[in-house]
């Protein structure tokens, strides 16, 4: 691998320095305008609302705003970041989970769409305002992710309402006062399988028929969440999002003549799928170590990228230049613990120091999650569009650490 | 559990806001000298490194000035913060790992103690300057630590020089016109059995004993690390550090004689045992929801404290004014992950929205390994010093994210 998208990776390095995440702009359209069409070709009033939890660098923010979607914020400081990049209130959907008054205070505002987590959101969203419409997020009692932490529904879950008590949840919010109502529902990340989706859907659609049985309430949308995921090995196979779209279109018109709910909005909340494999995290080779394994240290390390120390989880990884893999290493980064290892027994190249090594993959979950841990200053990030690199976030300086103590 | 050195933590919670870590600095000072007595009392030329990277405040490190410690430093950043704290270059030990040109440059002055994680640290090291003094980190061939990701020695770990190439490097170091030298090792972080420090320490003097033979070298001085453990559940044992002491001095002393290293300099750099225990994170509930399980959410998640994501670390927890623990819950964060607990089926107070819940044991890889992941602000630290608080660190504001967009 030695470009994205036409730019030489060296040049890259040079220019911003290393370690330095990448985002392809031209990348982010293209995967926003497939899972779009694939949807929209199948269930016209479909809405997307991009994930901003994966990636919230504002102008990556901005690119989602150009092309049409929507977002979907997890916090105030989200809410923020959104509106800085000019979308407006009614383009911003808010899931939170245990939100304080002060987040709620901050989230709420006439035309932000709310997936409260919990009667008890209710009630503290109540003291604030009775907003004109809520969505609860129901928990139907399963759930799958690509690995457990990402599971995020389930008897162990802490996310949702669970289903059985849902219908009093809309209730309580019907008579007070609320008079438009959504339903959610998010059962987990990164998955490859489109009968996954048809599944979680007819299994959301049941039991909204349930809900909403002589409850008088008809809702406006129905959020089955985001989950779809992108392979971050060869071995594993695309999602196939065409078929994905037309098996759950099909549950959901189904179930919506079933149940009277007539033509509601479909909206979803995909980060990953529209921006991991946008994304490139840049480093360079800083020691090559012959121990009882060949070692390959590189400039970064669970402080830039924790995903593989966190989860365990895979990246692809390339090194500028060098295509045959003829050598086994361990990769790993500068942190002094042993979790800060990317890879173990991977087929690589032959490395020196000064390689440009590239993870892919790394458009989600990568520059979010990082942190300053052993006192590591946090990267730079670079959006190439229409052929051209530019810097959308410094690189930290001690300054920025400093900062902090100015008190 | 309802103060810190007696401040109300109500109080605390009040005046400086939720999340926020609290460290008592008296506590810090009796734990030094406790580890000082029980050395020096077997083994006077001992040095005790604190180990920065377990909580950097520069007011934390100026406590550690303040009582005679010197520091052990992992990046550049590390030595900048000890600096600030007062450290001159000799009280400073820098042990990096897969250090780049730039780290070493920056880490690198004239008296300050370098260990260097292997040889090729030490040809890259060559470039900037030949130092008078070199120590190598050994990897013994075999580690052990609380869990899988602190270990770190043995076949898998990325660190150190494989015992069997030591001799080598050490001779290319004398070659290269190194005049005085050191030793270190570390094999593990949080350890309990005092058996196991005697255990480290004779094997690593046994190396130094082949190593060293017809080298017509000295080591100045034997670092053993760090790893003293401390209990983070009421069902472990406290590590008996007098017992550890004499153990360590004597495998110490009998391997000395035997090799004729004399009296060397016993040196050794731990962090979590000199500060886990004087740290509490300070949380509020901001929610409570029946569902299959009971979840108690508060206002601190792993983007505050991701030990117990990333390594199933336990904390203890305590609710202010509730001591009786007659319910059982999942204790979470409001990160929208399912990662985002901190512990699960846990004995716990009956818990309303409000209530101060404490993290204890936080005041190592707490703060320090803290995100902004969800876009969540970090918190504030204070610091407990003759029975006043001030705070030491203030609350991240979202125009510290906003500031990297300043190109």
């Amino acid at each position: 691998m030695t470009t994205i998208s036409n730019i030489d990776l060296k040049e890259l390095a040079e220019q911003f320095g290393t370690p330095v995440y990448v985002y392809n702009a031209d990348k982010i359209r293209s995967n926003y305008k497939r899972l779009k069409e694939a949807f929209a070709s199948v269930y016209p009033d479909t809405d997307i609302h991009y994930s901003v939890k994966a990636n919230s660098n504002i102008r990556v923010l901005e690119v989602f705003k150009s092309i049409g979607a929507g977002v979907d914020c997890s916090s105030p400081m989200e809410t923020i970041l959104a509106r800085k990049a000019g979308f407006a209130d009614d383009q911003i959907l808010y899931t939170g989970n245990y939100e304080s008054p002060e987040d709620l205070q901050t989230a709420y505002a006439p035309g932000v769409r709310l997936n409260l987590d919990d009667m008890s959101s209710f009630d503290r969203l109540k003291k604030i305002a009775i907003p004109e419409m809520v969505s609860f997020r129901i928990n139907p009692g399963i759930g799958r992710g690509g690995f457990e932490g990402i599971t995020t529904a389930g008897a162990d879950a802490k996310f949702g309402v669970p289903y059985e008590m849902a219908k009093e949840a809309y209730q309580a919010a019907k008579n007070a006062g609320v008079k438009r109502f959504g339903i959610h529902m998010m059962t987990g990340s990164n998955n490859l399988e489109p009968y996954y989706f048809a599944e979680v859907t007819e299994k959301l659609m049941t039991i909204a028929g349930r809900i909403f049985e002589n409850l008088d309430i008809v809702p406006e949308y129905f959020d089955i969440g985001g989950g779809f995921g992108v392979p971050y090995d060869d071995y594993e196979q695309e999602l196939n999002i065409e078929l994905t779209a037309r098996l759950v279109a099909e549950a959901f018109r189904e179930k919506c003549d079933k149940f009277g709910f007539g033509t509601p909005k479909l909206l979803m909340e995909p980060g990953r799928y529209l921006m991991a494999n946008t994304g490139y995290l840049i480093t360079q080779v800083t020691g090559v170590k012959k121990s009882y394994k060949t070692f390959v240290g590189v400039d970064a390390g669970m402080n830039t990228l924790i995903r593989p120390a966190l989860y365990g989880a895979k990246h692809r990884v390339e090194v500028y230049g060098k295509e045959l893999k003829n050598d086994f290493v361990n990769l790993c980064g500068q942190i002094c613990e042993n979790s800060d290892i990317f890879a173990n027994n991977i087929p690589f190249p032959v490395a020196e120091e000064g390689d440009i090594v590239v993870f892919r993959e790394a458009g989600a979950y990568g520059y979010v999650m990082a942190s300053n841990y052993n006192n590591r200053l946090r990267p730079a990030e670079v959006l190439i569009e229409n052929g051209k690199s530019r810097l959308i976030r410094r690189r930290e300086t001690p300054e920025d650490i400093l900062r902090l103590y100015d008190i």
